[in-house]
């Protein structure tokens, strides 16, 4: 399709693809002639992924970038998906060190991740930060806000391994970037929602 | 104290310290002379509170001043704290209307939930956000993540009400404000060491 289909299937103007074209957002068409490409069903999905990932997840065009060439890297085996995902997605804390109690908590979890884990030391910076603005964090909070993240985290991977079995694993790492910061907008607004319920439950029970 | 020693006290600039003033995100100190104003614990306390919603909430200057003039505003009772807070925090899909989809969902979980709460309409924006960057999202994903929520939102106001045996309820709404904001990249965090984890103990059991 040319780039005027393009923009009318995404809804997304052609001056707009264009700039993702440049800033390496978006893979180049086929060229049909000195002037003209040509784009297929991946660009429409390409250019979906991008503008969910700015709009909803709040990415810088770098980070986007990030993520995209993660996507566009060959990749090895499934196990090496979440990895680089992780790496390729923004999160704060990344100059951070883990803070022995972080190290603890994941030891009494007996959870399983790697020491240079990136997520290790946005947990720090997250817990660090969230005192700082006057919330108080306990180990006990921290052990069933854990216990919840578990539970999240099966379903993504069920998702992710039904995602592999559809379409391989392109679709399967792309589910996994797509759906680790898509995904946390979906449990952000759940948390408001089931706050309000169990406020309501525990105000009728007084 | 002085706008000096409020300054060295939580490390931020006296130039930002001036600027949270005139943007109001800040209360004026007590009035010494033409000049010069006196701080006191609770201009501390809300300069680090500023300093979170920013660095680590990722809150813009008009976003921060809303939670901010909801800490100012009277309160009235327990029960008023989260609409206040969750109508004071900035969440994406403001302007979406709630799919039926939510309002099963919601019906589903047995949610006591106000028919006009935001959160209904951002849920319905980050999923079809979700879907539109190519991760699916079932009926029953849905409903898993909605457990996992509650169990979260349990911890969260158990938090909540110890901060008010402590300090009352300006400290209750500092929790929720906060909390809700901070926790988001806390549980952000573990989700993702959580992902690897499960991803390993997965990967084994083949």
């Amino acid at each position: 399709m040319l780039i005027s289909e393009l923009s009318a299937r995404t809804g997304v103007a052609v001056a707009t693809l264009k700039y993702y074209l440049r800033e390496g957002l978006l893979m180049p068409g086929t060229a049909t002639s000195a002037t003209r490409a040509s784009y297929a069903e991946e660009h429409v999905e390409r250019v979906r992924l991008v503008r969910a990932l700015v709009d909803v997840g709040g990415l810088s065009v770098a980070a986007t970038r990030r993520v995209v060439e993660a996507l566009d890297a060959p990749v090895r085996s499934p196990n090496d998906l979440l990895g680089i995902a992780h790496e390729a997605l923004p999160i704060p804390g990344r100059d951070v060190p883990e803070s022995p109690e972080v190290a603890d908590l994941l030891a009494d979890l007996g959870w399983r991740v790697a020491p240079d884990a990136v997520a290790r030391r946005s947990l720090t910076a997250a817990i660090e930060a969230t005192r700082r603005a006057g919330v108080p964090v306990s180990r006990k909070s921290l052990l069933a806000y854990a216990d919840a993240s578990e539970q999240v985290a099966a379903v993504d991977l069920d998702v992710t391994a039904e995602a592999g079995e559809a379409g391989g694993l392109s679709r399967m790492l792309l589910t996994v970037v797509a759906g680790t910061v898509m995904v946390d907008q979906v449990l952000s607004a759940l948390r408001r929602l089931a706050q309000e319920h169990v406020s309501t439950v525990r105000a009728e029970g007084r």
